[in-house]
């Protein structure tokens, strides 16, 4: 199944390079339990990151400013996450990636050893930024901090995600809104794919040993855009692939059914990341399509607005019904914020606005996330991912 | 030294007796080491707390609404806190002292089983609330939150204490701004000691066995005010004495005149508090003056704000001069932000608007002052406080 020949002694290649091996896959549906490795590197002079490994089906929390919001690396590690996401165009602007670069790369500054995927800014630009003009090589925007004017290329988001000293670097793409026609949504297919080649070129010509170059694939929801995509993608012989323009307003069932259709179109070598993606029910549909990587704001997010995730579903702990609650967030949760603290705790902190809300909120929300993709994993790896899925997806809709 | 007997053997009524051990005091100056030990007590239905003990010279956090902001009980602990103040003003608000009663008592309710100290609201109706009108018998106001209308009397704000489950109760006072008159000064202080003894009367009228009444040194400036009312609080032999209404805006050095004349007026075998006092400069000189106890929210409130404490003086961290700065905070500290964070990444977090920013400045500052009052503790136990003062204040003055 693996792509690259492993002999278990180790050449300098197969020590150097990120690898993906894919170790079960589920009877039916296309469900697979797989693991990332990543090489010992130097990230800087005099730091070196260790040899890691991320078990998949994986979550990787969302790191944005250098920072999963609330939480310290070591609370984020005890979660269970092995593998954080930071996003490209927040850290060009602050604190700026040259500045990253000088003091030791990003996993030095922020304190966190673990993998890290920075996507590349295309999202951003489009969805924060003031966007002046999509260029054929690039595109122009304004900062969403102080307004100041940017330009960013496929060569520019490739050397800022290596100033950072990213793991897996995502090609700079652009984005298809939903709805859109078949013309721009092949239009933007046929320029991420452009960039997608330029980002090979500039990651390959610098040469980054023990870094991943991630490609996306685009087509907005239409599958013929999508197989195209998939095929100039794949001729560039890239270490994973995402999918990418999901979960952008389109009807659920709607991204269920090109996943279905798009995912697989993708090598079976190579990792499979969704952007972007999601609720737990999405992540268990999307790992029955053949995902093997998550990122997504709703726990971190939605627990700072004082709404949870637990295995009965969402429960809004800011909500007054809890005031005199005595029980845990979730009495099946065994994070620090369920073994200490009660719902009409967590209810008193947000009433009154305090920071620890916050916190607390998210550290259970990273947990049950983590808990889930364990649960995903255990199962695929024990082939029984199918009645997993279903008893999960009925406790979640029993309500919290 | 010790007002109450005691044989080691321990009787009915000393192990369930708030209790004040001196251990040595200085050979100049008025420093003393000491000890307050919180028996072990039930504080509602099948929730019991274990004994405790307070090393003194010691500092109180403050956990206005029931946490130390941005931090975790763990946390405030392993900073080698003790002992914390919460806000009975706020509490009694929100979420209001019957339901904190009902939930088992303010331990329970944010999983701190230290000592708990409970002001008594009268510094906050004066400075938060829109005070409506001073009476002789209480006090009427509305609230900061939501403008309702409340009257707080000694008894209530004792009942409310008790409600709480707090281990020390404060005394309701009423505060003397500065500047302010002789006889506005005598009329504060006289009011102040008749709820003193109000507050006495339902303290020990219901009897709550292993808790503290504080009474509070009032008479602003003045030293015959503050005089008669150490003799009027004395007088009802309470377990312990607070110096209030300083620290409202006097010159500092009226502040440790008034000090050295009037905490030695109060018993010297009962713990004396110094409250809302204050910088680390102003803790030495009150330690040297004969206090006992201290809370403040410079530390937290400063941290939170981007300015720490040094061994070396404040650091504003939050300024661009740190923008690549690679130190620690404090070179000398072993908090868990210094171990492993730098200037540069708590630089970038600030100008970012993380919170993780505030997180691990607060951390750091109740470090730093919970090694200064362990710095303060050996230096008296050992003899050598004068020494220690002199050092410290020499180094605070370095600049960081």
């Amino acid at each position: 199944m693996n792509e690259t020949a492993h002999d278990g002694v180790g050449t300098n290649r197969s020590t150097a390079d990120v690898r993906f091996d894919l170790l079960h896959e589920a009877p039916s549906g296309r469900g697979r339990r797989g693991r990332i490795q990543f090489p010992q590197r130097e990230a800087s002079p005099g730091f070196r990151l260790p040899e890691r490994s991320v078990e998949t089906p994986a979550f990787m929390p969302v790191g944005t400013q250098a920072t999963v919001k609330t939480l310290t690396p070591d609370e984020v590690s005890a979660s269970g996450a092995r593998m954080l996401l930071a996003n490209t165009y927040h850290l060009y602007l602050r604190p700026g990636h040259e500045r990253v670069r000088r003091l030791g790369g990003l996993h030095k500054f922020m304190g966190w050893n673990g993998p890290i995927l920075t996507d590349s800014g295309g999202y951003q630009v489009h969805s924060l930024a003031r966007l002046n003009k999509i260029r054929d090589d690039g595109v122009e925007f304004q900062s969403h901090i102080d307004g100041s004017r940017h330009r960013f290329t496929p060569e520019l988001a490739t050397r800022v995600q290596v100033a950072l000293g990213s793991d897996v670097l995502m090609a700079f793409d652009t984005m298809t809104p939903y709805p859109s026609e078949w013309d721009r949504a092949r239009a933007d297919m046929e320029r991420t794919s452009r960039w997608a080649a330029a980002c090979a070129e500039t990651w390959r010509g610098e040469g980054w040993p023990g870094t991943a170059l991630f490609g996306i694939q685009q087509g907005g929801l239409y599958a013929d855009l999508r197989r195209e995509s998939t095929e100039r993608l794949v001729a560039l012989d890239l270490p994973g692939y995402a999918v990418g323009g999901l979960a952008v307003g389109e009807p659920i069932e709607e991204m269920y059914d090109v996943l279905a259709e798009c995912a697989p179109l993708l090598p079976e070598a190579k990792p499979r990341y969704l952007m972007g993606v999601g609720r737990p029910e999405d992540i268990l549909e999307a790992v029955d399509r053949g995902i093997d990587l998550f990122d997504c704001v709703l726990p971190t997010r939605n627990a700072r607005k004082g709404s949870v995730f637990t295995s009965r579903g969402k429960l809004v702990v800011k909500n007054a019904a809890y005031q005199e609650d005595e029980r845990p967030l979730d009495p099946d949760c065994r994070c620090p914020t369920c073994r200490t603290f009660s719902r009409a705790y967590l209810r008193h902190l947000f009433a009154a606005g305090e920071i620890l809300a916050m916190r607390l909120a998210t550290l259970h929300s990273l947990q049950f996330y983590q808990d889930l993709m364990e649960g995903i994993r255990s199962a695929l790896s024990e082939g029984r991912f199918a009645a997993f899925k279903t008893e999960t997806l009925a406790r979640l809709a029993e309500g919290a």
